[in-house]
Order: C-alpha cells, then structure tokens, then sequence
C-alpha cells in the first residue's frame, strides 16, 4: 500500500507533515510518498536525522497551496503545487490514498476532480469524529456542503454508518438527525423531507435511524452518527471545540488559584491529563472526505507530528476498510427519484 | 408594577412556580399575580408557611396547559388555561409583564396575539443568554422561528442589542452573526443577505456589527449578541448546553476516582463551586421574547424556585429598562423595503 502524504499543506508545514509522515513509516510499515519541494522536506528530514527512513519516498513538487487560494481554481492555477500534485498521482493509481492538512476548500475539490465521486453518490462529504459521552460520535457533513437536499442528508447517513461500521468496527451504527426538537414532525422543510426517508430506510432495516436529536444530545452520546447539513455541522463542530476551550480555561483558573488548589491539581493529575487527552484532537489525526471513489483525509490545519501519523493511519485503515465498496454495493438505497 | 406568574407552567409547577413567585414578591417588593388552580396554590402557599406574603395575589385559572398541547391552538382550546388567563390579564393591563415556564410555543403563540409585536417587527424571538469567556453571550433568535429572511435577522440583532443595552448596561454590544466563516462572503444566501444589511446598520453607526462569528467564538466571548435563525440557534444553544454536562461528568469522575482525588476536589471546591456557578441556568431565570409590545419571559421548564423568582427580577428589569420604546423609536432602521 502506498500512501501520498501533501508535505507543503497545513499551518506548521513542511515541519510536521514531514516528521509525522517518517513516524508514520516507521511505526506502520507502509510505503509514503511525501509530496513537495524536495529541498525543503530534505532539509526537515536532516534536522532530525530522519534521512535513512524507510518506506519513504520524496515526489517533487515546486508550488504551494495556501489558505489563501481560491478553493474553486487553485488546483488548476497551481498544477505543480503539491495538493495538484498529490492528487494526479492518487488518479494515476500511484498511491491508494491521500493525506492533507492543506486547505479544504481546495482538497474537497481535488477530491471530487482527480478522486471522483463514487457513481450516484450527490456530493462528497466531510466527516470528522467528535469526543461524546460513552466513546465518539461521527458528524456528517460538517462543512463540505454549506446547502443540501434531502437526497444528500440520507446519502451523508448511509456514508457515515458505512464508514463506522468498516473502519471502527461498530455494529449497525446508530445515526440520529440533527434538528430542533426530537418529535418527527419538528425541523424545516429540509429536516422533515430527510426525516422521511432516514425513516423508510431505518424501516427496512438499511439504517439503524434512532430519529432526530437535539444538539446536547450529540456530546451525550445519543447517536454514533449525527447526520446535518455542512453548514449545521460547521457551526456544531466549531460550538463544541469552543465550548471545551472555555470550558478548559475556566477549570485551569480554579486549579492555578492559589497554592492549595495546585496541590489539588497534583492530586488529581492523572485523571486530568486523561480528560484533556479525550479532546485531543491529535490522536484522531483528520477527517475522511466520504463519497469519494479514493480514500482522502483531511488532517487539521494546525496538526503536529502526532496528528499526521495519526491521520497517515486513519489513511491506511480506510483503504484497508472495504468501505468504498460497500457504498457500491448499497447506492441503489441511497437515491431518490 | 404588576408581574403576571404563570403558576401551573413546567415540570414542577405548581410547587416552584408559587415559591419561586413568593420568594420574589419578598425579595423585590413588586405586586405579583399568582395564576392558576386557586387549592393549588394555596396547598403550595400553605406547606410552606407562606399564605401572608405580601404582594402576593391569586388569580384563578381552572384548566393547564402541557408540554403536549399543540402551541398554535391549546390558548383557544384551553380559554380557561393559567396560560390563557395570564395572557388575558396582560392584555387587559392588569399587568406589566409575564413570567412562564410552561410550553415555549405555546407561550410564543400567547405573546404575539395577546402581547402583540412591536409595529414593523416580523416575528418574535427568543433570546437566552449563555455564559461565555468574559461573561455572557445573548443568543437571538434560539428557537422561536425556524424559517427567517435577512430582514428578520437584522431585526433580532437590533431587537438583541436595544436588550443587552437597556437591560444589561452595556454600551454598544458587540453583534456578531453566526455563520461558517469569518469571512464575508461565508455561509448561504440567508446569511449573505443578512451580513449585508447587517454591514450597513454597522457602518450608519446604528449597530456595532463586528461581522460573522464561528460557533467556537460564541462560547469564546467574541460578541455580546449572536444573531441566527431559530434552527440553528436551538442547535447552537443545546449543543453548548449538552458539551457542559459531558465535560462536566468526565470531571466529576476524575475527582471521584480514588481517596487523593477527592482530597484535590476538596482543595478545589471554593473554585469548582464557582465554575459550577457559571454554568448554572437558575440564576439566569429565564429568556426574553423581543419584538413582543409587552415584557414575555420564557424561564426554563425545569426551573426551580431561585429560576423563578431570578426570571420575575428579568421581568421587572425588562419592564423598567425602556427597551420596547427604544425598538419603537428605531423601527425604521429595521425593515428592508
């Protein structure tokens, strides 16, 4: 298996694309292709004497991709970029799948131009996990599509089950359907149309659909899958990762209050160091872009070493998975005449 | 001043309705008016030695209106309901403001035809606030309207701003308009449409507009007044409610894993009484409906006594605070042609 890594995409690039990728290597075996300037990742690689990694491969590529570029034409614009590269080596069956900390806008559209999406699927989705009560929960889609169809909300569900069922092992997933109330007749003419056929396919024993559910019911656990649309998902993403820093800020006030309280902190260290690493967003490493015909995952703009090796494995998990086929095999369920 | 109580309204009426009604009548000196099943109340009055509390008067109501009643018509249905007749007496002007804890939509339908919206304004909105890094983020609409143009938008920023001013003693509030991105061509047509009105009112110097807010700047105290439409509002405000109570419980099992973590909560309770504190709705006692001609608070359905007598205190505020004259004298600066 081969796995293309964007050495130029991301906020601390080529550092940590670089260095997660040779940890990666290492520690899964799997062959890596960085893509990008070859001085530069040279250079990263024998700051920390990583030069000799094995099963790591540099692809020349002299152009960048920034957060500035239009999503729309930067692939186009920048052929030579690494993302533009990146993706015609994924097309070309170069390597079997891809890994990104670049810019969304611009990988959603590398994905659906050079990954294709998979026959009959609307629009490809971004989907990333969430800590909640009892585990994690799966968003779907939180931001690839700021405007959605009904058609697209039990697409994003199928992906999402499909997803969590190949490539975390859980048993008919349960997916609930973000809206304002759990009543089946709450939510606007959207949420009602995609209540209706979530319903039908839960009916026929498609979907494990547990019906709508209220915003604090995705951090308690209610659901494996949350189904909305990308808009929604942006904003209930972008809330809980607010909420926890506020959260957090608060808590380390009351443990840096005076000498007392950090002997308290000490105390209970352990358990507190376990309770950051829960919204550790590092360990997840990246999010897949479902729909796709190629396994695409987008690692957080602000990722370290940590979370690329993290989302490389992500990466190796999901081409293993099966779950590309799976969604072939089930498209006729998730169309709408 | 007259507070109409809706004494039969949420989960533990009639017990913490007439105690809650009672403890305000001693604590703020204001004529209350106790609506409901007179041998209710008076049970209620008598368990717990409060029968003389001056200010406290009881108005008969016979029938109640649940949580299963449908909103848009239980009022008509129901003539006789603690609702109704509260309704009714606002009206009348034998009151100034109203305080329930009963069925939101229910009391959404009563404030628009009893109390009556403010002329020129299209719809009704709630508005809760939320504790936010600083200190608190009024939310409007979260729930009321769950369709709404542009122009409703810019009349829940004003409608929020006029509040957090009069009410609150802030000085231009800083009015931010939930959206996918920070930039200004983010989210859906809505919310184009609405950031340009919005532009404009801030540029007249009628609203101190600071842009779109990402829904992790909410909690992260980047406005005073987050705008949205009531889908996403009611998302929003749940999702940060649900988030507390998960990080809250992973808290509390660090502190309850053995002997020395309990000896550190002990170090820390001063400080996690606090941060408890922060997130407690009971003080906050209760939302506003704005754009209604009459002071409507909607306190929370699981309040308890201090949440009502915290949601009289808003009402009597709200009903000093001259804020439904300033939405009246700025009128024109709120409709789109």
């Amino acid at each position: 298996m081969k796995i293309i890594v964007d050495a130029m995409g991301g906020d601390n690039a080529p550092d940590v694309t670089v260095r997660g990728a040779a940890l990666a290597a290492k520690e899964y075996g799997e062959d890596i292709l960085l893509v990008g300037q070859p001085e530069a990742i040279t250079a990263v690689l024998r700051a920390h004497g990583l030069e000799n990694t094995e099963h790591l491969t540099i692809m020349p590529a002299s152009d960048i991709v920034d957060m500035h570029d239009d999503p729309a034409t930067v692939l186009r614009r920048k052929p030579d970029s690494s993302m533009a590269v990146a993706f015609k080596l994924l097309k070309a069956g170069e390597g079997d799948a891809l890994v990104s900390a670049g810019n969304t806008g611009a990988l959603l559209t590398g994905a659906t131009l050079y990954g294709g999406r998979i026959k009959g699927i609307r629009r490809a989705a971004l989907a990333p996990v969430l800590p909640c009560e009892g585990g994690e929960v799966m968003l779907c889609d939180a931001g690839a599509n700021t405007e959605c169809t009904a058609e697209m909300l039990l697409q994003f569900a199928f992906l999402a089950s499909l997803y969590a069922e190949k490539n975390n092992g859980l048993k008919s997933p349960r997916v609930g359907l973000v809206n304002n109330g759990t009543e089946d007749t709450k939510g606007d003419p959207l949420r009602r149309e995609a209540y209706a056929l979530l319903k039908a396919a839960g009916d026929a024993g498609r979907l494990n659909f547990v019906g709508n559910v209220e915003g604090s019911q995705v951090p308690l656990g209610a659901c494996d899958v949350a189904v909305c649309d990308g808009f929604m998902g942006n904003v209930l993403l972008k809330t809980v990762e607010g909420t926890a820093k506020f959260m957090a800020h608060e808590i380390k006030k009351v443990f840096t209050a005076s000498a007392g309280t950090k002997i308290g902190y000490l105390l209970c260290k352990k358990g507190m160091d376990d309770f950051r690493e829960m919204f550790n967003q590092d360990k997840v490493g990246g999010a897949p872009f479902l729909g796709i015909a190629k396994p695409v995952i987008k690692a957080h703009g602000s990722s370290n070493e940590i979370a690329v090796m993290n989302a490389v494995r992500r990466a190796i998990a999901y081409t293993k998975s099966g779950m590309i086929d799976a969604v072939k095999e089930n498209i006729q369920y998730m169309t709408v005449e």
